[in-house]
């Protein structure tokens, strides 16, 4: 079902500051702020610890063992974007690395999200450019079939539309499309915005059971205590 | 990124004729035919070895462990229609049984593509209703919280849209959208008609090295064959 | 924490007619009659299609690649007993096979619920000898090792202690507590009386949302229609 | 087979000082100590290098996607507990962040061991709070169904009792039943005792097939050295 | 390590009398009558159920999602040969159809051992051309890229040189080095001798305790009975 | 198809400056001169990051739980060897800890490869010698069956025969044949040389596109773009 061999050069990007906002928030947050959707499968995983980024998508499309189309891509980034790449089919090879990485970072991409492997990740880290990957593979690809720049792919198991915003930190990567920024990064902000208060209580020892009120619905599901 | 809680009621269902004439093709001409991409991941299989079939899609989106939604899905079934269920997180439950399969079949549904378990299956197989799964599973779900009905989903890594002609059969799933499902049939078609020729040549002995005029790429590329 | 090298004789078994009873009701209904707990992992599968029993457990505990203890356990089997077989490892080694099979049958056992692998598939499918595992593999095991037969073990992620009830058929295997046999037997029942009628209605059209009345509580939890 | 919506408030936990005794072996000397048997399955993996702890284990049974019970469990939380929870199915969600573990750490909590996945690892990792999971997940759960406090669990393939001694560390878990705690405690620290004579000998050069004295059981069963 | 773009002419085939005596010996016979080594991983499963087979080897490196060098293949097999397929990277796609099995089988191929997917599975089972392969699937491939035809590949684990017998049926599949195919088959003889014998002992009720006299190792292992 | 029993003392290791001189060029480099061939699974991981090393292979093979051997290949390792430990079945027990690693470095060896679990893995990091493995497991092993030493054994899905170069590091580990060292070594050194001046171009924000001249063959190809 996928549009392939086309270029996508003009797309619509969710606006910079609601991009950027979200980037603090990080996935978690974010992804309850949309009704706890939106995020792709837990098996991408950074290559290094620490990073905590947002970007607007760029996407690719690829075929197995072939990363012809990272090329293409790289020319359509513009700085604060982050590429999510997805393949026709299940492969773990080594699609990007430092030379790749470098052309990106130049570029002013922030990060790879690839439902692939990666390779030079030791380069990778020392450059800072965090990569979410289903693998890390020394095996390299050729270049010989058409994908597709910027059309919607399935990444991961997430539905990923050129110009939403990514989340991407130790806890996962998530797409909040578009259209749905501006409400989401509002619900984040302001679940974030009463979270220190909470974990001062359960610090001093409050229980959730009382902070969230749960006794009473907990005792009308029926639980019993058992002394 | 999947809007929650909604059923819509009215779909563009791909035209009945274009729909049934895909299912004696198969999975995999149509597949070939769309430039091999529409496909399920391969872990999508039948519960019964010979069912064939094709119809036009109804979706859900299902939570991990409840199967309310499909009871909601069940309603919006037109003959013909093929219902294609997607859940939000992982999970191999038994959402779907003998009961629900005897709902969906009233209603004319011709198969069900669950990316999650199913259970009754030996009856579901005596009743010849057709499941796509990725488990078997005794396990139950429970009724407890809104999905949606004909929306977008991604089901086992394909983005299927409400309208979309499925084709399912031994070999796997694969999803024609319906504005290409008018040219998919004629490429399918057309692949199909001089399938029987070569059929017979290879059966004679023919070797593809000459039908399909091979030796000279495969020299040009550098083969060589040592006695 | 399991005891090793000990085999106890005196277990206590499930009464005859409870447990028996139990295999006409299948997994799924029995697993909801218990609360929606007691099944084995979903990877368990059986070697061929159509069987459907119960029996009371008789356990065994192995190392990966050693099935020494099932001649032990053989010993213990008596008419009407499901084998019910652990490994201290993963492994899909096949531990069982059909001169093994030949020894379970002429002791009276009506199965193996193994959580590894098993061989001879075709001969125990002509001998109707049905077997639930996780693998089918030629590979034999070495004889040196001690385990247990009859101590409790976890099977595929299920406790399962001497003398509960396995009931199996194509959706799973469910592990039923002697203790609580027979309120589950009843409830089981319960469950399948109405079955009947059920099923009926649905096959003339009427629509679960009607039967079960969930319209209303849908429209409660904020169900839309969209037209 | 579990006990469904009750919380065992009095438990008989291990003595302190066996318990913590523990923590300084690791769980490879303390599994060998016990007959290589008690280790969790090797999914589990701690979110963070170098943790090194034991308690005792207070166990909670969740339900998939639903974290309910987690927040019933703080409350029964002893200073020097490990909580212990277990999925009635496979899930890879996000049961467990900052604000429980801010929580169960307020509680007296050392660690959480959960058969499933933890998010806010950045965090927890700063906080101290050591977490052995299956999976890193932003997913974020609901609070709907009752699970049961302090009953036996099989948590990652193994059976563990309320008051069991948890050893968990960079190689894995593994749970010591209370019953069997003091003789493991025991035989651990023999093993330990000849560790660093064993390791300065392999350091100088000496082969552990004469440390072993292997070569002559080596030669009976056959081994042949070739030139 | 592999050497591309080559075909060798000339194999040195098992002798037909050795190779065709292996096929009713069966896998697990013949894996135990060389020493329990030689068998392929057992997720090599038969596209259908009861086919037994042996044949000489005939083997083929591909590369992900490209099928060019089957074709190749197809030259060089003869009458009674097996052709085997590894790739040199995890692939699911289909690299194996009808018309590809009408010209194996027009070759006098027996059947396809692939480390990946094949199609039209039920065409196949049609025309009693068996395939054990690791997936099914309608993902098709395409010719682009050298590999190789009659050198040494690893095929799901297992070393396999031309001209080696394979042997085949429902419990997985078993390579025999060309050298040690007489020894192997007079020793899988040797052990089938006796089985009839053991067979009938074992249903007339001895247990193998008995019959392997392994009532004193077990003692002297330690096995305790407990009444 | 392999010998068991068997220790050969005498192997061809590649020579000491090629082996050396291919630790720096890495696992992708390395992979990529050979044509992409050689490399193990990706499942293969280090236990800790930033290691990069080459040595000649010692291979072992060993039985699933049974780490006897690895005592005996002790004895054969030279300075600047790399121990490759491939077992007969699918296992992911610990074979391998601190005192194995303790006698292997005093005998030179300079990396583990085993296609299985290692423990002890914050001892090894501290002592700085690495491990690639597919599982951390505290599971102990047995001394009981022998295997072989310095044969060729297929480890993590590549054939590696003892003197072969093995070159590992964070992306992976990869087999180069002795026979082939000294062009490989040749072509990665070619590779490398220009990958400078090529990262300079690139990071000055010229892109792939036109440095690799891609433009022409996109076109031809028929990539569309689109505004």
């Amino acid at each position: 079902m996928y549009e392939l061999g086309v270029v996508y050069r003009n797309i619509n990007r969710t606006d910079r500051a609601t991009t950027d906002a979200l980037a603090a928030l990080g996935s978690a947050t974010v992804h309850e702020a949309m009704g706890r959707v939106g995020l792709l499968k837990p098996y991408m995983r950074p290559i290094y610890a620490g990073a905590q980024v947002s970007g607007t998508a760029v996407t690719v499309l690829l075929h197995p063992g072939d990363n012809w189309m990272l090329h293409v891509a790289a020319e359509q980034i513009q700085p604060g974007d982050i590429v999510v790449a997805a393949i026709t089919a299940d492969c773990t090879d080594g699609y990007f690395g430092d030379l790749l990485a470098t052309s990106f970072q130049a570029r002013g991409a922030r990060a790879l999200v690839i439902d692939a492997g990666v390779r030079d990740v030791r380069t990778l880290t020392e450059m800072r450019f965090p990569v979410w990957s289903k693998a890390i593979s020394s095996k390299g690809c050729i270049k010989a079939t058409l994908g597709s720049v910027n059309i919607p792919v399935v990444c991961a198991g997430m539905w990923v539309t050129p110009g939403d915003v990514i989340v991407a930190d130790d806890d996962g990567v998530v797409c909040v499309p578009r259209e749905r920024a501006p409400e989401t990064l509002k619900a984040a902000q302001a679940r974030e915005a009463n979270e220190g208060a909470k974990r001062e209580k359960l610090a001093s020892g409050v229980l959730g059971l009382d902070m969230y009120k749960m006794r009473e619905p907990l005792a009308q599901a029926g639980l019993r205590y058992i002394d």
